[in-house]
């Protein structure tokens, strides 16, 4: 079992991240700084990719009414604006009497892996 | 050595957020369906707390320049609109050798601890 | 066959709603000239309770990939701020040979009808 | 008696109206969907330039104070990202006792109509 979001994160992604996150470090979004950093220009915050994740969670797989109790995330590579994220979370474990389920997750770009982790969700009981 | 980034969670970060991430999930954005949930009432993104972790790093300690390695998260506890979340990050551990570093994390709304983790950022050498 | 797609209309989206459509109306922005029309007070656009029409069917049913052809709008009533709208698609017609579904539509708060409508989409055949 | 409101649609207008909206329509917000889709790259959102028609009426033409009874909409070609969308409408009747006119409406992007339809104001008298 397994779900998929994706999007390409653009301009207008990084600027909003930086707004409601406060990370305004140069590397995301100052051009001339990023040009002379390892990465050779600007790139998205990790966090932001990682977001999909949530994003897979929250609205596919387990979907509405999960709760999230711990996310896991190495970051491999960096995105860069205008790359496409396909952020993937698989099922690994169901801890039915705990009502838990266990995923390994990963954020692509093409075949290069940006993000791998894992995390873990309970499957809220429906409301009443 | 500790550093500390915090902000208040409005109706509008939740908006970008749910716009970056795609996270659409109705705990976040339906009041009705929120209110009889679990949280009995509407939650903010756990990684828009966790997001201020990054702020820490890339803003303040080690600051800009350096490379997210790894972020471990656990939530604990909610957060919900108008709260403050302050992210704090503390140093562990230097591995001086590969320039990397080790920090306990945790994100906190007055004396209640919504998120705690660990991370490992790379501090580079000054861009040249 | 039937979908729904609920959202909670803050002050946010009244904002960003004016921001991308530039409707600046005062009835919208404008609490005191709000306040002596005979709304009483602001009221969310229609075209921003109407979009979570496209919601529906953008995500839902018929979901990704489907081609909006279509949509006719009846405005009842006012939504407000705070106020939480349901909106539903309810198929009543499939058009086989032209790959086409016609839809009854509503968006409720709670049991006020504030639009209500008619909506033909195109299912596309799956990208190759 | 006919009067404009035109605007450009960016990256950010997409991503704004997504998250207003919540719809996340992958032919939207996903460049390699959208690539591989009929549309052959990323569109706006129908609704957007629809909403554009709101903003004649809201702001110019019956101007502040209207109350918007009606929308029939006919999506005829995609809004690109970059495109400049002159939202048009022109009135065909005033019917006097009831308060009412009626509008056609186009959306267009150079020659192409991307939009066509009708609308019905009510002129409301003015805030006492």
């Amino acid at each position: 079992m397994s779900a998929v979001f994706s999007k390409t994160v653009t301009e207008a992604d990084i600027l909003m991240f930086a707004a409601v996150s406060g990370d305004t470090n140069p590397v995301h979004i100052d051009q001339d700084f990023a040009a002379s950093s390892m990465f050779k220009g600007r790139i998205a915050h990790g966090m932001l990719s990682a977001s999909l994740l949530s994003t897979v969670f929250g609205t596919k797989l387990p979907g509405p009414g999960c709760i999230y109790l711990s996310q896991d995330l190495r970051f491999k590579a960096p995105v860069r604006l205008g790359e496409t994220v396909v952020a993937r979370a698989t099922v690994t474990e169901i801890v039915q009497e705990k009502r838990r389920v266990k995923f390994t997750c990963e954020c692509k770009v093409g075949d290069t892996v940006a993000i791998e982790g894992e995390a873990t969700l309970m499957v809220n009981r429906r409301p009443n």
